[in-house]
């Protein structure tokens, strides 16, 4: 093992309370961490699941090259983890899309999709007999699946949707059309050159009659020879600000026809003669969305624990500049303003983890209560989904991009891994529903609840809603007052967007218009809601931790405290203006914030440990665990291809000639 | 030509004003349009500076040599223009480095330094016999320069550099060494493979003393082979998030031997037997610190433009979702969330152009006066330079990325070119001086005038701190009174934090250690310091344009007042704290915030047609003026590599024996 660096032993020992306890706790118990452990070792000890050269050197079809071949062995090894029955669902997530899956292929995994959302959509939305065909396939993978929705023209707004599946009962075939150059399927991931398969979404046409939406099972490529099948055309969309490993591709169809069976009928059906036959619950199809974007409030905790963890480790590995003239060099984590980039995030990677485990709970209670036909949850739940997916991605991507900016110049270099972190954090801001529009669904629920709130006490997340505006407590040093505090806020920023609609409607205007002026404000109070959420889930998790150590509770504290106080005093202007806060208050706000950062600091480095994140998994010279900085990011630049000869070919082809013509 | 979309078309018939006149205006006059748009027809409409294919899809590698190319011939141009009689110091910014360089080299010039830097430096800091020997040499371009001062160790705090240069008067030389491996020379631009000869900054060591920095002239390759001195450790640093072909390169020494008169003399001097002579004016060196933060202050307007002109022009084109039940979807800049994303930029983008060329005319004042030896004005030129660095990189990157967002997923290619501009602006928070560290600076000035306000009246920038703090002005809808709270809120907190170091100075702390723990509060100070500055000269600008029309006029102070609207604002919680702001003021800002928008929204494609920047210059498939968005992403996609082919050959090789495996 390489010598750890001397700064990060001497926080070592600093640390107050026990990491393994914090890392088990994390992961829900010791044996959960020693099977997460045994998974990682499983893949990333693989010498087969390394690159020679790191892809950031290589061509874009040089990486694509390389992410298949590395998929392979990935799918393979997944094979042989179902073959020992320890291939649940949860380890697809992690192995495929989690931190696992993105420390073996950085830029993104081209079949992905097949596993993520092949498969269960046809678990999901497939009848029996359809299952029963293609889940097999699929599941031994004899074929490989990826999913395309979204087209040029229409993302989030699925209604828009421009493809055409047209019935024709002659031959019991569905005729697909792009009837525009907007209507080409564009994103869906693996669509590019990898899948032969895909489930299509296009607009159902039968008997003359426009139905809306459906999946269909469509084969996109020859079996044998992988050559596109005729009336399909198909590729990739070019390269992206990350994940360009994904290979998201275009599809478009010209009648291109495929069997009546191949519309995926567990819910609505076309029979032989056309006819259509609509499913009573049409609301079933709701769960998988709200699934992805628990998993998305998830991936949210990990990015922000793996940034946070390269930027504090650095932080205390840096020396820079001078606090106390003819001293040495300070770490830089013990300037302020550093402590104050990097904590309140350690913090917000607990409140995310915490709020993402409540919502995965009630996703399930929710759905158990779908098959049952009971759809009244249903609402709340996914107004909760949206906002939290809307403010933890949101949040997430400015923190990451927050700490790589604390590390400085180093935090630019590829070789930091926070770059391609940020990649990866941004892009959830837009896909799976685009992040303003998700604040305008939950602000719509909450607007709704707010004109009648007759059931509002049988709401468990907004029934705090019920006499909030009220609460007007006075200042005291406590997280229950600022999550009071954050409450009155919510309900008065509802209260007055809905009175804002209503003065608008008032004075004559349609309501749909009158709802878009406000917009800005109905945004900003989906946000307060979700804020209030996230405080008081992280406040129930760490008071009713039972079995932990004082020392671990009091480290648990801290953080939920500094999370706390750093959201209040970002909504200063919404404490000042809808509570009885005054100015004094926000500068007794201030010194807390500054004596929690100082309690957390020497703990610091503990904390970020206790993540238990391994080095390939940081991926970042920056970020390892011996803290060997400066080392790390002199032998990855030794990895530059430019670097393996001394003069570049381009000297004698073109700088020579120029500098000579100038002598 | 191509066809308009017919969205723009319509939108630019709703245009209230003459856009050529906004055009003139910005550009400075008539002539100064005519002149930019031939320097841009010189270069850009030149094939041999086009690519085959765009850069994305190249190899790191790849990407270099054909910056080189690109790069030799750019700077033959460059002479060409010199041999005409065309080549003043503004052009070579604009065209090396500015919109006009990075729309020919997207990821950066390989060489650019030697005209920012290693010239300039010459100039500075050599000598007559110095000047007469290298400028020759290096103005020809029979040599090419950079400039080596950041280490692995060290960036912003340049006194901490570790490279030493020791003479030995035995022999007249100075001994390059790198003592450490932060010692290391990391970040230079065409350090690595590039350039032949460097300024070094080094510890000067003389006579047994150090002497602090100093730079040298050092050559680092044999001008015939390019291959690298003996004693000279050279190569590049790796893959960034952006500017892949800048070529930034490290550089270490093993007792690296030069003549003593490579010590650059202008200011201070070793005499032969060793003897140091210092010069009596150690602060002319600043200049040059100051000039890049200037131009740094215009590439802040110029990216945002240049992002804004994207996002607005694809917000009128793409049509989405439905705001009203069977009426079709309209254009999502009629969203006012969408809105609220896109015009704040426009205006932000005027504000920041006024401020830089008001910091541009200080700077020629001071740099004047530092000729004839005055000082005086130098110490608030610097905190403005500062101030106005840190907020405007970081308002402009935070602006880049809020409009790349506002693209949704197509924001997310890099056909778009939101992804590469965000690249060039967040680096721009990091060189030239750590964001946090130079507020931090502003901070010290501040409190400095603030214990002393003796002269204050004789300083432009700082002398409405003097009462500032009781403005105490009752709200009212104009610019003027945002401007006077503003400046309260700045003396307000510069204020506080004072009492808070005072405070704990008086708890028996030692002065740095209660500068470091009131430093989050600094930094608020100097960043709100900064916005008034911003928002004063806005104002000044646009009251002081006598020969504009009265319909340009209108434009323009819509445009300042969303600006100070936006800006109020963005910091409601510091109006509400220290000024006489109440709750009901807040509301009728907000609304005033909503008209604004509305009133912008029939001019928005104007005023980004206004900025004139040609399609070659954005770059990007979502914001070119014929509005073509769909037919451009699918002519970029078709550029792929990968799509040049039906089956990649990884399918032979990994995919298909996998599948086959699975049957």
């Amino acid at each position: 093992m390489a010598k750890i660096n001397e700064d990060l032993l001497k926080e070592r020992k600093k640390c107050s309370f026990n990491t393994a306890e914090l890392t088990h706790l994390l992961d829900g118990g010791k044996d959960k961490t020693l099977e997460r452990r045994s998974r990682e070792h499983f893949f990333l000890d693989d010498p087969e699941l390394r690159s020679k050269i790191p892809s950031e050197y290589l061509s874009h079809k040089e990486k694509y090259e390389e992410a298949i071949r590395k998929s392979c062995i990935l799918f393979r090894k997944v094979q042989e983890l179902q073959e020992a029955g320890k291939g649940g669902m949860d380890n697809y997530r992690e192995i495929l899309g989690g931190q696992l899956g993105s420390a073996i292929l950085k830029d993104g995994n081209p079949i992905t999709l097949h596993y993520v959302m092949f498969i269960p959509t046809i678990m999901g939305q497939g009848n029996f007999e359809q299952q029963a065909e293609w889940i097999q396939k699929a599941w031994t993978c004899s074929i490989i699946g990826t999913y395309a929705q979204t087209e040029l023209g229409h993302g989030t707004f699925i209604r828009g949707l421009e493809t055409t599946a047209t019935y024709d009962p002659k031959t019991e075939e569905f005729v697909l059309n792009s009837p525009t150059l907007t209507s080409y399927k564009w994103w869906p991931g693996g669509l590019g050159h990898s899948a032969n398969f895909a489930i299509v979404v296009a607009q159902l046409y039968t008997q003359g009659k426009c139905h809306g939406i459906h999946p269909f099972i469509v084969q996109l490529r020859d079996e044998e020879t992988h050559m596109p099948m005729k009336g399909i055309k198909i590729g990739e969309i070019g390269c992206k600000l990350g994940m360009n490993s994904t290979n998201n591709g275009y599809l478009g169809f010209e009648n291109y026809r495929i069997p009546r069976t191949n519309l995926l009928m567990k819910n609505n059906k076309v029979l032989p003669d056309g006819t259509y036959v609509k499913s009573p619950s049409s609301k079933l199809t709701y769960g998988t969305m709200i699934f992805v974007r628990v998993v998305l409030v998830q991936d949210c905790a990990s990015y922000m624990k793996k940034a946070v963890t390269i930027a504090t480790r650095y932080s205390a590995v840096r020396h820079q500049s001078e606090m106390k003239p003819n001293c040495p060099e300070p770490q830089i984590i013990d300037y302020v303003t550093q402590q104050y980039k990097l904590f309140p995030y350690i913090a917000m990677s607990f409140a995310f983890q915490y709020s993402a485990s409540w919502l995965w709970d009630i996703y399930n209670n929710v759905t158990g209560e779908l098959e049952s036909g009971q759809l009244e949850n249903l609402p709340e739940l996914h107004a909760l989904a949206c906002c939290l997916k809307a403010v933890g991605t949101a949040d997430c991507a400015a923190g990451v991009e927050t700490l790589r900016l604390a590390c400085g110049g180093h935090g630019y270099m590829t070789a930091s891994n926070l770059p391609s972190t940020y990649g990866l954090a941004t892009a959830m801001c837009t896909y799976e529903g685009e992040n303003t529009v998700l604040l305008l669904q939950t602000a719509r629920y909450l607007i709704k609840i707010w004109q009648n709130k007759k059931n509002i006490q049988k709401l468990p997340t907004v029934r705090y809603l019920d006499n909030a505006l009220f609460n007007n407590r006075s200042y005291e040093k406590s997280v229950s007052w600022i999550l009071s505090a954050l409450q009155q806020v919510a309900a008065a920023k509802i209260d007055l967007a809905n009175k804002h609609i209503n003065d608008r409607v008032r004075q004559g205007k349609a309501y749909e218009d009158a709802w878009n002026e406000t917009s800005i404000e109905l945004v900003a109070a989906a946000d307060a809601h979700c804020r209030t959420f996230l405080l008081d889930i992280f406040n129930l998790t760490v008071n009713n931790f039972q079995l932990i150590s004082p020392e671990l509770k009091a480290v648990l504290t801290d953080l939920l405290e500094l999370y706390a106080v750093h959201t209040a005093i970002r909504m200063t202007g919404d404490l000042l203006r809808f509570t009885n806060t005054i100015g004094k208050d926000v500068e007794a706000l201030q010194l807390w914030l500054e004596e929690l950062l100082a309690k957390i600091r020497p703990n610091a480095i503990g904390i970020v440990d206790s993540f238990d994140i391994r080095d390939e998994v940081l991926g970042s010279a920056l970020g390892a665990y011996d803290g060997n900085v400066y080392e790390r990011l002199f032998a990855e630049a030794q990895k530059s291809p430019l670097n393996q000869e001394p003069v570049n070919k381009s000297f004698g082809l073109y700088l020579k000639p120029f500098l000579k013509n100038n002598l």
